[in-house]
């Protein structure tokens, strides 16, 4: 298969850090784009495929996929896009297209597992996938986003996994109007769930471990802020619908379980390295549920892209330079980032 | 207000065990029936609380809560029965009525709490409430339990408690025809589980840790029977729609977790005394619940008396002595039970 050289900013070892690199794309497919990648966020889990976290990184590593960027080519096949658009890439570029949960636009359940847009075992070209830390991106136009003009497109790329990995389960359990919903932890993930579960409707209580970040969560726009190391303040919350929870270390859920009204729900879209203790009765008493969602479809995707552009929403962001993605990283693991960094891979 | 000294079965102290004493029974009020108790369960609950491993519990106590019985007085008020009536009560005595909970007809979920008929402070004669290992108990005809004439009575005791807490979450989860349901644990509610579950059309799988059951599941009525201590045969375990879990200990929950769909439930009713953990993974990946249930209202554990007349559905049992109650409290604690103790109150 012909391939082309092409700049990525990548691991060479779970050690390394990250540094220019040159890697291959194929050439393009009849249903293949070529993205120019403009913008490129930098989500957690970057950062825990990069040191090999999770288990399963394979280097060279090229991480990112909240990719952003302008058509550049297009395969004979393409009628979704043409040279000059905009389109966008998050973390499904490939699934089998043939089992039940693809049918339904649910590629994110690929009963032969989808291909990530980093790190995953490529079936078209072989080798690993590479992500979006790079100056280009090859890929099958079904698994391609439209982005559309009128947006902020260095913050609309977190749209692309934090705002689908928070968008999906507040619309599969039905956050908006009505409801309360809880979101905790104000991060990548959390500041646009505060966003997206008030455009939707609900009433949003945001709960925190950082004092200083209660006035954000409500300039982001939530209606409540508690701060959730005060016992005597959590103790008073009760009745919620529905609570995401964006946190990735280990936490306390009980005290969120018995903060949910009968048949609710806590949903976990962080990924703590250790499990989670659930006590019996906290999921017994009131018929509750200790829930977990995962990205979206492709087109749910298209979903949250429409609506945060339809409702003015995108990502509180810090734009650096590739140079500074080592940088980045360290700010990242410390928390110290509001609330999501962007590459700019012109810059 | 006047009482009747009634003979009971209770607990002077946590470590006393069990021992005949006399209770007060309140004169019955408008809407009050007195029951003759024929046959009570005994449930593994009613030994946690004689106990007080989960605290809270009030001496003397007199447990048992899977109650039936022949009314033998009604009060001036009531028109659901008549004397010589067949009658059961479960676990809930009374409960504010005004709430939307109770409204609806779940009354387990009352908002200002529902009266156990067993060491919960009862609201209308003050004091403890004292349960079913008794000759006599009066109630609020509302909270009492038609008993088909056509049932073993003995066998359906345990209808009142280990059959509504499977049954309710079997019908809230959807188990039925072309639905793929688990059932962890063989004991008293499992036992109950796999009759239920068969009767509502699902294919059912038991796992079970004792290579002594996995006949026992079969003739019980369950499609498949697994050694959940096989970690091969566990791993081929797969597309769970639901997973009914009774187990009262610490265990894995993870692994049946894994077993389910996307979307599936893992469903707690068993009441472990220490935390579960749960893997953010096995829930993330698939939108997965670990949820939890809680016996049912009046409506619906009504229904389940009714479904389980109607389907010739009833407990295996080993019918027993008040005089046996505490070596069958030892056996119990050690699982040897096929499936459940009930106490005849006339022998």
């Amino acid at each position: 298969m012909n391939t082309t050289k092409t700049l990525a900013f990548g691991a060479a070892t779970a050690t390394s850090g990250i540094a220019p690199m040159d890697i291959q794309r194929r050439a393009l497919l009849g249903n293949d784009v070529e993205i120019d990648i403009l913008y490129c966020g930098i989500c957690h889990s970057d950062l825990h495929a990069v040191k090999n976290d999770w288990g399963g990184s394979t280097y060279p590593l090229v991480p990112g996929h909240e990719i952003v960027g302008k058509i550049t080519q297009i395969g004979p096949e393409v009628s979704k896009f043409k040279v000059g658009d905009l389109a966008a890439i998050g973390c499904i570029v490939d699934s089998c297209g043939t089992c039940a949960h693809c049918h339904e636009g649910e590629e994110q359940f690929c009963e032969t597992g989808w291909t990530v847009v980093f790190n995953s075992p490529d079936k078209i070209s072989s080798g690993m996938t590479f992500g979006g830390f790079s100056e280009r991106i090859v890929a099958n136009a079904d698994y391609v986003l439209k982005m559309p003009d009128s947006v902020d497109l260095a913050a609309s790329a977190p749209v692309l996994c934090a705002g689908i990995t928070v968008y999906s389960p507040l619309k599969h359990w039905n956050a908006g109007p009505g409801k309360k919903v809880g979101i905790i932890g104000i991060g990548g993930l959390g500041h646009m769930a505060i966003k997206i579960a008030k455009a939707m409707g609900a009433e949003v209580t945001v709960f925190t471990t950082s004092p200083s970040k209660m006035d954000d969560a409500k300039s982001l726009g939530a209606d409540h802020a508690v701060l959730s190391t005060d016992k005597a303040a959590m103790k008073g919350q009760r009745g919620f619908d529905m609570i995401l929870d964006t946190v990735s270390a280990k936490h306390d859920v009980n005290v969120y379980l018995n903060a949910l009204k009968v048949d609710g729900s806590l949903v976990l879209v962080g990924l703590p390295n250790e499990p989670l203790e659930v006590g019996a009765f906290n999921v017994v008493n009131g018929r509750k549920s200790f829930s977990g969602s995962n990205i979206g479809g492709i087109a749910e995707t298209q979903e949250v892209i429409d609506f945060c552009a339809s409702h003015g929403i995108a990502a509180d962001i810090e734009l650096i330079k590739p140079s500074e993605i080592n940088e980045a990283f360290e700010r990242l693991e410390k928390g110290d980032v509001k609330y999501r960094f962007v590459i700019d891979l012109k810059a």
